[in-house]
């Protein structure tokens, strides 16, 4: 059984156990949901329908890229339904046999609208759209990353490795002067390393704009490395899966509070680090860091770190919140990444991705601060 | 007043008149709605609640993002709700006195189960979600572009022709010869005219990738205006309103089925261009170009072109589903962009702006189907 099979086979046993029939996955405009992808392979625009029996079928818009990428029992093309997504239900639930009253579970992110024309358009099936839907069973399932992700984690954080290393190169160098020309280097650079794009728009902000958690425009033609703090954060996608690592570069040796904040963000990352093993709350590490910088007085305008997958933002979270009750456990990756924001100064922010293993964890990226 | 007030003035009045007290718009991550700076020139995450009487509050996630950017007469930040939708919601009822049983729109997109927490958290209001609700009458007042926009499109429609003219002359030139490095240079070179990105992810796609209407990965390392067919499909992002547009590169003669792809092609977009008028069904220029096409046996695998804006895809759609029955007026900006594509022979695909106006329309750009 390959990994999308056993994935689905986990997702219907759950189904099952649950007592429901069927689940509906929608990766579409505007409601993207890679878990599509985390079931199927395919990266595009598609309905999944996986039923409590372990039956599957992928509906995409594209025919031709999933006859090439999908691995799943059965493709029919969106069209064939008439390109909706009822119409779609409809035939799935005949053609499967759901009976009368079987339970049908929606996507947590479901429109009101969208429940209301389930309803009405399929009034003999029973349709759930909860907190607990499958929507969310497959996050946490993908929080817990299987062997199969783990040896693209492998992959996509020496690439990352790698990249990270040859821009300070390049920006030591003379060669990376601009946010623009660090920003496309890592475009070109993925490309020749066979990764498929950036996870989110790449910031880079020079020290004119490093003192924003995120940069608007993303990257701009604005100096980068210069005098003060520069902050570059950026992920790269191999075969779906995103890094996501921040670098700072200082130059001018830092003195006062600019010292303070590079110093206080080095020893929140290292401390918050430590921490990071199986049973620990992630929230127990945010509250550690958050201590650290207002015993200092200053304050983080955003959460510590998240998990990364088939996303940039993906569970578990690791912030501060009390509806965060997230224990560690192995096979997470998460971001650790406190930064410090100064409108004068500018900002220094550090992050890398961190495995949970039995017993501790694997700093998988390496990024750093660059003194120039 | 500003072109922002005068489109909230707009809205309120609509509320006022289909008895709705107050409506709530949402940008935020997995939930993106560029009516929040299309109402306060605000571009990041936020809530934005007008009143029928046409107040208005932006309530942002980065404050000094806001107070940089947003036009709007109140700027409260999020984390002064507790970073709560229902807790903004609650507060703004109050501070605003919202009578009881007052009416309050709810985004067409708004979650099956966000709509049932507004309803338990504020059991004093009628919360409405339709598929009339306000966000829906922004989208229909964005298909129509005022003054402030129009202004914005003759600079991004003159940029993209510059650009286009550039990337004609480099891959002529041997200058561009790989997917990756014309989707770069437009990445670089719009930031140099003060664009702030692309209007989303090039599609650069030479002979051995053009077959499929959205290649995936958008570009990667392959040959460009190599011998066969090459498409570029890209847009870029000027005060946040995007263009949008695709060339094709043609290497060597075409001859047979080829040759009658780009003729075909040349033909439909001449003949839906110049239907482009007010008063026009956008449906019947599409079957125009079903019939023509179908008349020699091929099918287009996707719409014929849609309208531009803050986003790629926004009002009206020019398609051939019966649910489309929009007339275009002057002020709409629609893309046409027909194409075909072999799984053998690769792709071909011309797209330019359309601007109407009274009595006829203006083409914004100029791209073609170049043959090298």
């Amino acid at each position: 059984m390959d990994a999308f099979a056993r994935r689905r086979h986990t997702l219907a046993a759950d189904l099952k156990a649950r007592g429901l029939a069927l689940a509906l996955f929608e990766d579409t405009e505007g409601r993207r949901d890679p878990s599509v992808r985390y079931f199927t392979g395919h990266p595009g625009d598609a309905l999944l329908f996986i039923a409590a029996d372990g039956r599957s079928v992928l509906v995409p818009w594209d025919i031709n890229m999933a006859n090439a990428m999908a691995t799943v029992d059965l493709i029919i093309a969106y069209t064939d339904f008439g390109r909706s997504v009822y119409g779609a239900m409809k035939a799935i639930i005949e053609r499967w046999a759901i009976p009368t009253g079987g339970r049908i579970d929606l996507p947590t992110a479901t429109p009101y609208l969208n429940y209301i024309e389930f309803v009405e358009q399929c009034p003999d099936h029973d349709f759930v759209c909860a907190e607990t839907s499958a929507s969310q069973k497959a996050l946490a399932m993908r929080a817990v990353k299987d062997e199969a992700e783990l040896a693209i984690y492998a992959m996509v954080s020496r690439i990352t490795d790698e990249l990270m290393d040859d821009i300070e190169a390049g920006v030591r160098a003379g060669d990376l002067t601009t946010e623009t020309e660090v920003a496309l280097f890592i475009e070109r650079e993925l490309r020749e390393r066979d990764c498929e794009s950036t996870g989110f728009d790449t910031i880079a902000a020079g020290p004119t704009r490093s003192f924003g958690i995120h940069a608007f425009p993303s990257y701009s033609s604005a100096g980068f490395g210069d005098e003060g703090l520069s902050i570059l954060d950026f992920g790269l996608v191999y075969q779906g899966y995103t890094s996501d690592v921040t670098m700072t570069f200082v130059r001018g040796k830092p003195e006062g509070r600019r010292a303070e904040m590079i110093s206080l963000v080095y020893r929140a990352y290292n401390e918050a680090v430590a921490m990071c093993a199986p049973g620990v709350k992630s929230r127990d590490i945010a509250l550690r860091v958050e201590a650290i910088f207002k015993e200092k007085g200053f304050v983080m305008p955003h959460g510590l770190g998240h998990g990364v997958g088939l996303e940039a933002h993906e569970m578990p979270p690791v912030n501060t919140r009390e509806s965060n009750t997230w224990v560690l456990e192995p096979g997470h990756i998460i971001t650790i990444e406190p930064g410090l924001y100064d409108l004068e100064l500018g900002g220094v922010r550090l992050e890398n991705d961190v495995l949970i293993i039995e017993g501790g964890h694997v700093v998988l990226t390496h990024s750093r601060i660059v003194q120039l």
